[in-house]
């Protein structure tokens, strides 16, 4: 088990010893370990190596001038200088949040960027200036329209956070399809089939087969296929894509650039790198804050006290599973599998620093 | 077969009756319309007598002075005055796109509605400006949260529309759970089973019934069980509800008041009517307007071309379907179901109007 800091200042010094600036390595180290602590450990320590091969690879930039280039009073479009995707993200949801300051309401679309870890973390980020936070971004092609076998979509998540007065955030994180990629790595690596609706094979017939990304099959939208409404994902997975890149002049669908050293950046662009959004929405653009704040409470608890399904011992509120696995982490420690660690230690050598 | 202009001018007809200014019958006709035009008949003539019902009762407000109550300036909070929704829901449309076209976007939550007929109607509205289109809203419960039989939730749609150049516009329009629950009223008449992963029975076993809503049963969320991300659908039909109704001051979750006379007001509320939630974002806030249509243009086309799977012919894109529904309307005409129909013979001859 390793703790926080020590964590939190192994990758902060991975990022320093690339070339990044102090602030810039502690953004990016605090993203990495939100994702840890919240559970997400799909988009933890084990990704630090996917962003160490990129930078070798010359296909990050460590010194960034992340900067407005399109504004208006309550939007802008920020141009990311092909930075790692947190530094462009958090300052795009800074600007966001200066323009809802002001605005009532702030929007900032992110072209140039690469991937930025969990969405959530930068939708939170407003939950301290009594504002609602929404972050959504594009990410590179595994996920077929309805209909199709083309790849034309990544897992194009949607995050929401909304403030309450007593009660936790409402934190929504999702990925716009039924499972996150990451848990098809997981059964391929048990020798386990996956449950139908969550990929097919590349006649687009149904497939229990978690390998099958690799032999031109695809990831299904949320819905999974027609009759059960994947079309509704498809919609969805769209909306997050357009906003991302063409609102930014980002990559979109299909050409937004891979996020992983060993695949080869694609011929054809249709814009620059990859594309996030971001939303701030002022309460008080509202209602009075705390007023706000108090029916949120209301909606919690509303919800909170639905009968729970045969079985079922209760119903969660989003956000509950991240808070209580946060809860967990921060007392038992931050469990590193052993082959992320070998990883850790090989990359910690190639940068003459101690992983241990 | 009617013609859109008999239906129209009978509409307007009816809600002149029932007391509304012209103006505001017209948009009322004019919303009712584009159901029936879109290929959406669920929400057209076959609600007529809903309305009617609820004025009878006392229930709406054919003289409402609908009203900001809040703003920023890129903010609204508007009082539809216990109007029928489809006027309070323009005029909240409009004020959106106000607002955007000072400050960039515009966002107004509206409370003290009623059922406003189509999403897609008020987001398509942003299109003639070079706005994107944003509507959501609540609606009453009858959709349990993932781990739960409780009906909480509406089918809360989402409606986006994105203007291109030469490609017709993409209009995404959608309940969030798989299926609108206008499916099972079919199924039933038919005497048919539907598939599984649309309701659920009373203790929360997977139902084929489409009845099951008489016995204590409720519809599930997009994603239909946990396993293949139901609770991304509950999500989103969560975020929806807190948009329209914590925002605005309406009745959120289980306390949205029916949208039909013969099921009583709830005694409980927690704030005023129905809720809706619109966005208006001028494109220009973000790129030129012409750079970012021809970049929609090439979405679309890049998305169209995506390789059919076996047995489909085609891949759509979002709005496509209604598109061509209304090509097809228009030449043919509307059709209106023999019970429909006597329905509205009906409510003419107790308006002293004709239908025939």
């Amino acid at each position: 088990m390793y703790t926080y800091d020590y964590l939190y200042q192994f990758t902060t010094n991975v990022f320093l010893k690339m070339g990044c600036s102090e602030h810039y390595a502690e953004i990016i180290a605090e993203v990495f370990m939100a994702a840890e602590m919240r559970g997400h450990a799909s988009h933890g320590m084990i990704r630090i190596k996917d962003y160490f091969e990129l930078w070798k690879a010359g296909r990050i930039n460590v010194r960034p001038d992340v900067r407005i280039v399109h504004e208006s009073p309550s939007t802008a479009v920020v141009d990311g200088d092909r930075s790692v995707g947190m530094v462009a993200a958090r300052k795009s949801m800074e600007i966001a949040i200066e323009k809802a300051d002001k605005a009532g309401t702030g929007w900032v679309a992110t072209r140039n960027s690469n991937h930025f870890g969990i969405a959530g973390y930068y939708a939170m980020m407003a939950l301290e200036h009594d504002m609602i936070g929404i972050c959504l971004t594009n990410a590179n092609p595994l996920v077929a329209p309805t209909f199709s076998i083309s790849r034309m979509m990544g897992t194009n998540p949607i995050a929401v956070a909304i403030p309450a007065q007593n009660q936790p955030p409402f934190v929504a994180d999702f990925a716009t399809t039924p499972i996150a990629r990451g848990k098809l790595a997981v059964a391929e690596k048990k020798g386990e089939k996956v449950a139908l609706g969550f990929v097919q094979d590349k006649s687009g017939k149904p497939s229990d087969d978690p390998t099958i990304l690799k032999s031109g099959g695809s990831m299904l939208t949320l819905g999974g296929d027609r009759l059960h409404g994947s079309h509704k994902g498809y919609c969805l997975s769209s909306i997050v894509d357009i906003f991302s890149a063409v609102f930014s002049g980002a990559n979109f669908g299909p050409f937004v650039p891979p996020s992983v050293a060993y695949l080869p950046v694609l011929e054809k662009k249709v814009g620059e790198g990859t594309g996030h959004f971001f939303g701030a929405m002022r309460i008080d653009a509202f209602q009075p804050a705390d007023e706000f704040k108090k029916k949120m409470d209301k909606w919690i608890e509303t919800f909170r006290a639905s009968i729970p399904a045969e079985g079922e011992d209760r119903v969660l509120i989003p956000g509950d599973p991240e808070r209580e696995a946060e809860e967990r982490i921060r007392k038992e420690g931050i469990s590193i599998v052993p082959a992320i660690k070998d990883d850790l230690v090989k990359i910690a050598a190639e940068l003459g620093i101690n992983f241990q």
